[in-house]
């Protein structure tokens, strides 16, 4: 059965969802909201939302409401559409914590369900110019429905969000919020923490390779939006800080020890655990081989790349540029379906004068 | 004045070093060695080497050694050739730590003069294959002469190590170590201590997203050479990582006391200091502005998209697919020199069918 969705604000989640949804079977029309003008326009521009409509009438009109605004909005917003939601309404969110959530939902009006959500994918292009169709792909969705929720109310959300091509997992929100404290909101808080260790002192800035930018991206995150994140998760959170603090004061003692097998150990364990979390998949594409070239600086070189493979039936299923020195050249790496193929393309890249090599 | 350059262990660094290096003026000769002879095999197929030589061989006829095996390594080559070398020889090494490296290179011969190095640049291949002409570009290089170094010598390195790209910087062995515990050393027991905390557990393994993976991903390098690494700083560590533990206590009281306001600071100062630190960039490319264009999964789509491009004369400078679904299509991410670029670009690829906006 097909359903009209009401999106409430129009940011990196909003608009992705918008987009992930648009071609659904089971949706009917898209609407929107946000309180910035600029966001909607932008919307109705990339085709996100057929229409953009106050937030009483969307409310009143939708099959599913969602809420994509920050946590610290929903009382208020639920409040302000509590009262036209009509039965049966769904209303799912996409905020970081979820007990709290199911909280808010509690007030909703009988004969409207709400199922907390939380998809775990994000970009570093915040508000709806980062809207990606393709957000979701392969990411965790994960869903905490009340205990009295009927079961093609959730069938129907699951269904639709698998669309997203997120894999739907559903669990109960005191659960979520302890697996996001661990995995997010704990990480989040050394990552700020090791960067306020710098002091932010020239020299320490400058040193700062790779590793130190990965390690720490996320403290460039909202402080506003964490502080909100980590206090509506304060009690898990706080918990597993201390697990945190006692597990590096152990490191801390390996080394004043001079304990060399201790400190090993531990280091060979996060190996161990690391190594199973599956790579930075791009999607659903399947395993690929790589190769790397070594290319000239001049203008249409990966179009040029491009076509030398693509001419050979040698299709590129990922590209990147490595590094790069301007009017000079640089370094690609280029994925291609399996080692056969990738043998076969430095071969091909070779005949044209292209320094390749397999990976 | 050329000189013939000896590298021993044909790894990540010393393949990268050998491939920065080739062009340079200041070099007649690459040499190289390495324990494992498929390694100098691939060495010499890739064009990294010249020859392969035995240690004491290239020792004895080089005029700048590189040490590119692991810390633990260098007392026994040291021992090995340092009968060997011929006054004026210069040796330097790109080990993560430096006065420990200094120490080791007092009992080089008189007029044998052991600069201390540390490239800041890696990458996630390991060994030779991940080499790479451009990995030192836009990297910071240290070097740790010893105070009595002949102003030529330490001349020459510097203007050799320009070449690869990077910007050398000179400082002290004890100074280095201090950055590099904060920077690099503590950081890594970080990522160790937070993949730990996960327990290894599938349920929070599945919910890791990109922030933790990225977070973490430094936890899935070796335990042995990090276990070098840290114990070589041992002292400057274990102060660095008591004032992370002091930062964390400090934010555990804020969550525990619900002073939303102390975490907000933290969280603040985090993120103004984190956002000086430049972007990753990859090398030396100016500034660029960004498209997003959604495309069909089709063969040869990105080397359509650069033919679009490059008949409309616009430089692709960098390119990434974000994410994809097999047989169903993807978003890719295109820099190009600039706002005005980026229009252009976007109207072209419209009139090509192929939906994209400017970011």
């Amino acid at each position: 059965m097909k359903k009209n969705l009401f999106i409430i604000g129009l940011g990196l989640i909003g608009g992705s969802l918008g987009l992930a949804l648009r071609e659904s079977p089971l949706v009917n029309k898209i609407w929107g909201f946000d309180v910035d003008q600029e966001a909607e326009k932008k919307a109705l521009e990339l085709g996100i939302i057929d229409e953009a409509l106050p937030l009483r009438e969307g409310a009143s009109q939708a099959g599913v409401v969602f809420l994509c605004t920050p946590l610290r909005t929903f009382p208020a917003i639920i409040e302000e559409i509590g009262d036209v939601l009509r039965p049966e309404t769904l209303i799912t969110d996409v905020g970081s914590t979820k007990e709290n959530v199911m909280h808010i939902f509690k007030k909703l009006p009988r004969g409207v369900w709400g199922i907390g959500g939380h998809p775990m994918a994000g970009s570093e292009i915040k508000g709806i110019n980062g809207a990606d169709r393709y957000l979701f792909e392969n990411a965790v969705y994960v869903l905490t429905p009340p205990p009295d929720v009927p079961e093609e109310a959730l069938g129907y959300l699951q269904e639709l969000l698998v669309f997203t091509g997120a894999r739907v997992k559903i669990m109960e929100a005191s659960y979520h919020d302890r697996l996001v404290a661990t995995i997010s909101h704990v990480p989040h808080l050394a990552a700020a923490a090791l960067v306020n260790l710098t002091e932010g002192k020239d020299d320490n800035l400058m040193m700062a390779a790779g590793g130190f930018r990965d390690t720490t991206r996320i403290a460039s995150s909202s402080p506003e939006l964490w502080q909100d994140i980590l206090f509506s998760n304060r009690e898990y959170v706080g918990e597993k800080l201390e697990a945190f603090i006692a597990l590096l004061s152990r490191m801390r003692k390996a080394l004043a020890d001079d304990d060399r097998e201790a400190l090993y150990k531990e280091l060979k364990q996060a190996k161990i655990i690391r190594d199973q979390i599956p790579h930075k998949r791009k999607g659903l594409l399947p395993e690929f081989s790589e190769i790397v070239c070594i290319v000239p600086d001049q203008p249409g070189i990966i179009g040029k790349i491009g076509e030398i493979l693509g001419s050979a039936d040698i299709n590129i299923v990922d590209i990147e540029i490595l590094r790069a020195r301007e009017g000079d050249g640089g370094s690609i790496r280029i994925g291609v379906k399996d080692r056969e193929t990738a043998e076969k393309a430095v071969e091909r890249l070779k005949s044209f004068a292209i320094k390749a090599w397999v990976r």
